[in-house]
């Protein structure tokens, strides 16, 4: 799967500099780093060596795309610039919450998937928007967990949970995680990977946040898959009669 | 410290079997197990060697009693049993929460301090008598997330926060948590270690399970002193021009 | 404005009698009741005679519609039908959530203005679909607060204050309110008006919850803008000697 | 029952005014005002004349006490001075949460019982200690939802759930509501009153948002004896053919 064995994937912005980022990478485990189209003469001339050293591939995005038409000009030049047809498509709605504008999305992402991109879509975390852009020929869904760089964590779980109903295709969590505590969550609700990047980039101690998510991420997968306890009102003994050892 | 690197203490109650709690108990890394004195019969012969042949250390605990008196009587009876002044003192308020009965705890504790005991209370989530406890001499605090066996996780973080201020021994959270994710919450809010038992030993796998909560604790400790983001309302763009790399 | 002074829109799907019905909507007090126009004849003959005589105005909505086209053509009927432009469009995702398919809500909202009606769309608690329904011209936005009957109350406030702040129509909450408080934090979270459906006519006593449901929208107005106490971390003294009055 | 049809009781600690506490008493329609002994001199001479017009009982309470020695002594003067049985015992852990602290509050209402006293102990929301306070006799139970002039509302609904459960005396949501759905959820989680002094007094507008509590109060009470509909993961139709009227 394109998120790789540490269902962990990185953010570049925010990272204080080339060496941090560097340091935050190799601590994550991570396998796929995500890379803003617009922002990489910015980044400058060292991001991509790096990530070619690590052997981290890369997963081009459209931030800064406000239309269905600029998003899809912008794939096009990153799959040229890149030389990868894998896709986070983000299609912004507004500057404030940066949330995804999910019509303009659902048109971007129907085109790229024609013009033969795999498309991961950025998206918010509307279950039936998620099952149309399954619909289309997403290879993914990316909900929003809160607005990027907010630190909310996951604000409706239950909307990350009828999203798991609703489509076959991966749940990838992305935006808003600000601590481990968040992506555990969100391997617990179904996801099968979650995106991080201010929480670990601007954290005081990016190496060890993005230790910390490492962690957090394995853990949340084993807990989803290892079949927790049900909640319940009042208390269990756990060395009541009726959970006595039997040996 | 008392719980170790692994800042994972694990109770026994509830395992299906000697072989699955022996391997949850390697899975999840402890150096510390903790056992009810009353429950030792019923746990068969078992038990001990296999603890002994792990290098995994006893905490005794006095589950099943409701008053000070009967505790205090069962610590003395464990010490002697298990030569060890480490006790996890318990002591009940009513059989449907389990929740500690404050009044009770608090007499023992004093008494048990005076008598040598190294005394880890088990209590509510209340900062007032958990500054009374280490006021008295308790070497750390033990209060509850939720009811034992309940699985609903930490249900009043904001106390939990308040007792990390009140006291300067370590805080442990004991009862309630239900899957990796609290248990990376319990960290995050600055708690030294966790004790679970049902959570692991009563989960459909309880070794995957084990292995989960080990990388919770790590990833919230972790997370703890990395220095986390701060919540913010609105959006910040992971790529916006205040962000750039500086290289 | 439409929703009257009462703030408070009832459905009258769920009713077990007229009768029921009839003194649920005497007790809540509400001047506008909304009537799913496939559902008229299925009502009966009482229905419309009934909030006639009341003086309730109606609001007709197109529920059961999964597309622009059929909501549209629904629309035009209900307009003949009951001799009124307010329009409740609903576009249904799927029958699972009931939660609105935006794209398709857009399209007909885009296309009922036009054609004179004043929209009123339900919608997802997404802002950025509320902003572009208000930009094209709707009279409202009514987001969801959860699945419609889930009684789940208001999932993610966060995307209700975020709505309050990106449109400068009324915001309505509609669906997944339960019970009394889910309707005051409505309110308190800035929302003009709530409509309630479920929550009052399947509770076991229906005039008995529409009357705390009036009480609870009052309350919460009110609350709103008579400004509450922030939120503090530790406590305040109501007695402090800073807190003195000064008489 | 002491607490009156409003079900509302109210603290005159932090208003700005004389004028503006009887504006917000009137508004309240409580029937009960809660008085700090110590407080008395300091709010000058115009407040007991005041609530005497008004016909408003004295409920005196015990603030600024921490110690049970201390707060028996306070009772003492109280009853002298305002010739009533009634007492709200408070006895405080320390100034930073001003929570309760159990074992004192625990001692000093035992002996005021005895001593003939009505006791209402302000109390941690500790279901074994609420049982124990009405097993030496009080007569009611007034949990904190969070910490005294905090506004965080009810910070452990479960916990009053459980002790609703534990006792048979009324339980009063003391402490910590800040907004109306706050004192709505406390009557709906199964309180008998609240009782609310700095969400009142320190509002922008007191008697607007004394308005809004006494609202809030009754919606609350009323949702919880009109039997809420249950909560569900996924919708149900208002208008489905299942709920389709009879008539």
């Amino acid at each position: 799967m394109f998120f790789g064995d540490s269902r962990l994937i990185l953010g570049t912005g925010g990272a204080n500099s080339l060496s941090a980022l560097e340091e935050a990478i190799r601590a994550s485990g991570t396998e796929l780093v995500t890379v803003a189209l617009r922002r990489v003469d910015a980044a400058g001339p060292g991001l991509l060596p790096m990530l070619d050293r690590l052997g981290v591939r890369i997963l081009p995005n459209t931030a800064g795309c406000y239309t269905a038409g600029d998003a899809i000009k912008t794939a096009h030049l990153a799959r040229d610039a890149f030389e990868t047809d894998l896709l986070k498509l983000e299609v912004i709605g507004d500057e404030r919450t940066l949330l995804p504008d999910g019509v303009e999305l659902l048109a971007a992402a129907e085109k790229l998937v024609t013009d033969g991109f795999t498309v991961l879509p950025y998206t918010t975390d509307d279950p039936i928007l998620a099952r149309r852009l399954a619909d289309v020929g997403c290879a993914a869904v990316m909900p929003a967990g809160s607005p990027i760089g907010s630190g909310l964590g996951i604000s409706n779980p239950h909307h990350i949970e009828l999203i798991r109903q609703a489509v076959d295709v991966p749940v990838v969590l992305d935006a808003g995680l600000g601590t481990a505590s968040d992506a555990a969550l969100a391997m617990e609700l179904g996801c099968d990977a979650v995106l991080i990047a201010s929480a670990i980039t601007r954290a005081d101690d990016p190496a060890g946040m993005a230790t910390a998510m490492r962690h957090a991420v394995l853990g949340g997968r084993l807990a989803f898959t290892s079949g927790r306890i049900p909640r319940r009102f009042h208390a269990l003994a756990s060395t009541s009669d009726e959970g006595l050892p039997r040996w």
